[in-house]
């Protein structure tokens, strides 16, 4: 049976992918050899590391712009550490949005550099919604926001102007919409949304933001050796890298952010649509900061949970269960589901309520 | 044509491995989902972690002895850093033991926390040898060494007997030899020699000896919080996690340590015997100190280079160029290489001899 995968992360990646690392994982490029035991420093893997920083900058529409793209190892959440490590001024302070669980983690990391001001905060309605009006001091070192919250379903929609270098944290939603990404400063994402399987981060950074904070920074978390080691100041996550440059081809042959952004909005549509039609079911994210990475919602009658929970297993969905700490369920929709996948869901959706007419 | 893979790393792995792992990048565990599309807390992953970690503890001998296993990101270079962080106290020191770059490197991020003594160094003689007699202060935080030295040749015998907590960078010679590891008090090794592909780093770490150096700890860095959450602090790295898993059971089933030891002691004797025999080739290290994983060597006549690197691809090998560092060549001999093809070496080398008769 066909599998819907709604997991919100590790998450579904194009099948091609799946095929094609398969395949090198046999006989990568037909050298006779595996992509799994060839040397960081051949010459196969220089080129894809090469195509694959290319390739981030070309999608993002930031080549020739003093952009860097590098790939970490860590996660997302080596990145809490190494912004403020990199970017805090000795005695400066940094200015943070507080919209969830992943901004709260951030925040906790750069307190151990210096002042941290939280410029606002959705905590009391438990990150149901997106601050919209908070100021930036001038004199922070950087601003810093997660641009989608993926256990809350929220996005932001716009990004504040400000002087200061924005810096933000697009794990969950990079490379599905367009956005003027020259706005930003310094962008980071796990690998394991949009971009690739888990065992990388990707680093997009503007370099003349860099050098600035007067710290001594630990080798392996300074951005500039990063830049000029070429992202292989150490041995890189070959084989996480090598998959998220097969995910990048993938994207750049079907037409970019621009043409997936259309596919994920209408995903996206199709989802709220019916979370607001069905009488059975109630979305919690605020309408205007809807993630179309990922829609949260809850029935409104807790009775019909083994019901449901029981028809869509039944039709091969899988990882819709809600984060421990909003319950309920969560779509997660990356750039790889297809539309009909999402119709699925819809259906079982319209045969629970009309089960329950 | 088959290919005998010398590469230092990332290097040649079991070939089930592979085969096992391609297969779970179309259907794991047949699930009809991808390892790459699973999430991390899934059942299923969640049974890889634990096995891994189990594996690991009974391979080395450690169960029950008061040790835990963990998987992190960011290659054994992030230990450079992160044992400093955990086990140097507040205006403590630590002992280290220079045996070549990698000692360097683990050197020069240590020093970002405190007092780096040095206890001995063979750099003098461009680190062909491991040096023996030291002492180590009896209030260092900790001892450090690279039991393994790839880029040299080199292998620690033995290991000092003291009272501080030693450390050891086990990155290319973990599960090669047999070993008490209990007089270990954290090892730690990137995957990417005789563990897996690139993209995890183990540490095998003895629960007591933490919490004692007085440090606020990143939370990404932090052991112990790394325990607590028993391996899964943030999204680790899956599959590289899964793949390694794969060679630790090919370990396992294959009589563990003790019965790979005797091979790798028979591939290292077959070509240093030849080293020492054929006249055209010479050792770089210390015979005393010479490593059972990776061989270095040089031409004794440079005019032979040309014709001996043709000779050796003609024959499948790839992988022999030596570092840059020290040049000539380096066979790295694994525990996934068979001694097949190091006889194939072998006869190359003879043959470049008679050919020079």
């Amino acid at each position: 049976m066909k599998k819907h995968n709604f997991s919100a992360g590790p998450c579904i990646l194009p099948h091609e992918v799946f095929e094609k690392s398969a395949e090198a994982i046999i006989n990568f490029n037909n050298s006779g050899l595996s992509i799994l035991e060839i040397s960081h420093r051949s010459k196969d893997f220089l080129a894809v590391m090469e195509e694959a920083r290319m390739l981030v900058l070309n999608l993002l529409g930031l080549e020739g712009k003093g952009y860097q793209a590098l790939f970490f190892h860590g996660g997302a959440s080596m990145e809490f550490l190494m912004v403020p490590y990199n970017l805090m001024k000795v005695d400066g302070k940094a200015a943070y949005l507080d919209t969830g669980t992943w901004a709260n983690n951030a925040i906790k990391e750069a307190k151990l550099f210096g002042e941290t001001q939280i410029v606002a905060s959705s905590k009391e309605a438990n990150y149901n919604y997106v601050p919209k009006i908070y100021s930036i001091a001038n004199d922070a070192s950087y601003f810093h926001c997660t641009s989608n919250n993926t256990i809350f379903g929220t996005q932001m929609k716009s990004f504040p102007i400000t002087t200061v270098p924005i810096v933000c944290d697009m794990s969950s939603d990079i490379f599905s919409r367009n956005l003027d990404f020259s706005q930003f400063d310094l962008i980071y994402a796990g690998a394991q949304k949009n971009l690739g399987p888990a065992g990388t981060t990707l680093v997009v950074v503007k370099e003349e933001i860099l050098g600035k904070s007067g710290r001594t920074i630990p080798s392996i978390l300074d951005y500039e050796k990063q830049i000029k080691a070429e992202s292989m100041y150490n041995t890189p996550a070959v084989f996480p890298i090598y998959a998220s440059l097969l995910t990048l081809r993938w994207l750049k042959k079907n037409g970019g952010i621009a043409a997936i952004e259309k596919i994920n909005e209408a995903k996206a549509n199709l989802l709220y649509s019916e979370i607001d039609r069905n009488c059975l079911f109630k979305g919690t994210a605020n309408i205007e900061d809807r993630s179309s990475m990922n829609a949260t919602f809850i029935l409104e009658n807790n009775a019909h949970q083994e019901d449901f929970d029981k028809m869509w297993t039944a039709a091969g969905i899988s990882g819709l269960t809600g984060h421990r700490s909003i319950g309920g369920y969560r779509a997660s929709m990356y750039n790889a589901m297809p539309i009909q996948s999402v119709q699925v869901l819809v259906a079982v959706m319209q045969e629970l309520e009309n089960k329950n007419k």
